[in-house]
């Protein structure tokens, strides 16, 4: 299988992609119209991205509860933008146990109509609030052009649902769970995302303010990576979400919705990703080191797997996640060629002469060829690994964080802002306006990702489209 | 909210059930019909459920996987007995993005269909198996009449499905998953269930074999908690998962499937309960032990809350689930109740006094009353507290065992059986005719639980329905 070159990155990024989450066997097309089916190495992937998050969710105070995946229509329609937003992608089912509904259910596209509801059952007073539920699970948007993890029919997610009795807290905890995808992000995914706030134009259908992360992939589109919405009273309004608050009058509650996606295993790939397949940072990959015995006879064998098993064991004991290539049909270099495409941040090569040596090679997948290639001895191998596969994340978040800052211009004109964005994105003054936003999107197919949370300049400026007064700066870019 | 008395169980164990999933806080109904809400006390039960069979499950070379949500209708329709089962209970998706689909999807009720076609597409060769994968997911099914986790029309669970290139292996399969779900039932849920085989009747829909775990709930009435299958060829045949065995010949492949669902949280509740609420064994409890400190003043509860402090340090560090329950707008006594109502299997309290003597004290929620109180020393509290949970893990399990075995009747002949059943099991020889098991289910509304793998008689005897021959003997029960 892996023998089978990849499309070049510079030649067809987009075929690149496709074929790799195939051969490295992430995800594969399913007989289901724009659904995926996640594949074991993928969906292992997916639990280490969960275990990550849910380990900062619970820091913050939340707890994970399930709500239906079926949702009456009526619901979506108690909030305007909501239900015009999600309209046209929803998923209907008519049908139950032989018999028509007398009210259509839709497949969840997102659960804040349902969530809203039972919050209204739940809330009464002050003292039950704040509300801090996460839930984790699949949803269903009916998508025309879909790409696996990109964009699927259905996906798998978190959607986080606060309540909260005062905006302030509110507008806290948005900020507090995007600061978390942020660090999450940064820290274990190597995608140096960028905080910000969403346009009117791209928040989320419902919402008051849309906060996102965005990442720069390889090709440097965008990829909106996690989005964490304050939602005001709107949806409290729509379900009656009330309480009782200190001075014992009713009140609306204040909620928040947030979420990451499967889309985030596109940004692993599409970030870290070269033309020999997968490049996984070492905090979330599977398989963090695959081990290759190398030999030549049976004596060669038994003197290497000696080696081989009693390495194994160390390296499991202190937690790390290995595995061995033992694999006697197919040569060494077949196998490199396989771990590569899959992605293992580092790999072990342990021959006759290593036993006599003492030492072990190891194979840096982030740095080809044999510069990434170093002899270490066998004493104190726990050690040594770790420190390499944290070197190599480190290497990849900086890797990743230097091509985003390349390609990031400040356009001195509008005429200048067209051609940078065909390739890149653009750093410039926009005054906030739906008509300068729209203008640019129609012309260069660039829409403004976020009003940064960071670097904005402390004076005003000019728009970059029009020329009127401008306090912020926004980046533009094409997008997935 | 738990000032409120159960109805007792001996008055009407049904609504004693309903009562303590909603006041324990672990589910709520929904608007959306037979679908509940799973709230955080009961997501995070199942969630320990999910760990502890994870686990079992990745011990034995399995890995997970996701397929898709929405099954095409003719799926269903290629495997004969698996469509006439399923049905009747299907949820139908008939429109999508605006549009009426060409095809109809069903929301999958499982998903042998689906991944059987996969699996057609993964596996050529010998080579390629077995494919051992587990899906954790929500899988619908349009039930009747629901009651909260133990038959409603959303529920949450895990379904394994293999592929083998040997009959003999995809049986083994079947039982090896069979034993890993009595593990977990019996060492980690404390609910002491029975191993065996369904009868045809009773087997799932495209099933050469179906095996069970049937547990008795407190009302002597039986339970399946957990079903593994030997599908034999017949999903192989209607999806084509054909594969070149050691002997170049084309062969279809052997599958089983096996599913674990979120009924086991019913299992838990009407094993182990009573009229103060839930009792929940300690392998599984969210919350593993709850302190309470008591104090009467301001200087009471600076000297109790520093020992409280030190004591949940020291519980928390060495991986305990606790939760300190200092709220000040309640009594020590509405505590106990509002947490002997949710099932902690151990209450610590920590008073002036103890602090005094260096102790404390431990209300174990299995033994009510004085005689489930001891005090301990502070020191080596964790030690203890391990052992005194491991205890009481142990007692759940013995007494669970007790009632059932009490309630195994062996009757004498049909008559005593009508009687048996009404209020408990009977163990009885039956000749495996539908005739039989049809008589006693609609003159008793006894159905048969399972043909037990361990248990059996050596010698044939004589059919306690027809007096025919018959090889092994049968449980028959009320079930839910």
């Amino acid at each position: 299988m892996s023998e089978d070159k990849l499309t070049p990155r510079s030649e067809n990024f987009s075929e690149w992609y496709n074929e790799l989450v195939l051969k490295a066997e992430l995800a594969d097309y399913s007989p289901v119209r724009g659904c995926m089916v996640v594949r074991p190495y993928g969906w292992t992937l997916w639990e280490n991205i969960q275990q990550a998050l849910d380990r900062r969710f619970k820091e913050t105070g939340h707890v994970n509860a399930a709500f239906p995946l079926l949702i009456p229509m009526s619901f979506l329609e108690k909030e305007r933008e909501h239900v015009e937003g999600f309209s046209p992608e929803l998923a209907v089912v008519t049908h139950g146990g032989g018999e028509k509904l007398e009210e259509p259910l839709v497949v969840r596209p997102t659960s804040e109509t349902i969530i809203g509801y039972m919050y209204s059952k739940w809330v009464k007073s002050w003292r039950d609030l704040p509300i801090l539920i996460n839930q984790w699970g699949n949803v269903v948007r009916w998508e025309m052009r879909t790409k696996l993890f990109l964009r699927t029919a259905e996906f798998y997610w978190q959607e986080g649902h606060t309540a909260h009795a005062t905006e302030q807290e509110a507008r806290e905890e948005t900020l507090r769970m995007l600061n978390v995808y942020a660090d999450f992000a940064i820290n274990d995914g190597a995608v140096p995302v960028i905080r910000g706030i969403k346009s009117e134009t791209e928040k989320f259908a419902g919402a008051v303010m849309s906060t996102t992360i965005e990442a720069m992939m390889g090709d440097t589109k965008a990829l909106q990576s996690g989005t964490s919405h304050y939602l005001g009273q709107n949806f409290a309004k729509a379900f009656d979400i009330q309480f009782t608050n200190r001075n014992n009058e009713l009140e609306y509650a204040y909620t928040t919705s947030w979420g990451l996606s499967t889309r985030f295993i596109g940004a692993i790939i599409m970030t870290h990703g070269d033309d020999k397949g997968l490049i996984l940072p070492p905090r979330l990959a599977p398989i963090q080191v695959v081990i290759v015995p190398i030999y030549k006879n049976v004596e060669e064998k038994a003197r290497v797997m000696e080696v081989t098993e009693r390495i194994f064991a160390q390296l499991k004991d202190a937690g790390l996640r290995l595995k061995v290539d033992d694999r006697e049909e197919v040569t060494p270099g077949y196998k490199y060629n396989d771990w590569e495409m899959r992605g293992v941040p580092l790999r072990m090569e342990i021959g006759p002469k290593d036993v006599e040596k003492n030492s072990v090679a190891l194979a840096r997948r982030d740095v080809p060829g044999k510069e990434g290639k170093t002899f270490v001895s066998q004493e104190n191998i726990v050690e040594t690994v770790r420190a390499m596969l944290e070197t190599i994340q480190q290497a990849l978040l900086a890797r990743a964080t230097a091509f985003r800052d390349a390609n990031i211009h400040e356009p001195r004109d509008y005429e200048e802002l067209k051609q940078v964005v065909q390739n890149g994105w653009a750093f410039s003054y926009w005054c906030e306006s739906r008509e300068c936003e729209a203008k640019v999107k129609e012309e260069t197919k660039a829409s403004t990702r976020c009003i940064p949370l960071e670097g904005q300049p402390s004076e005003p400026g000019r728009c970059i489209v029009c020329g009127a007064e401008a306090k912020r700066k926004v980046y533009f870019a094409k997008s997935y």
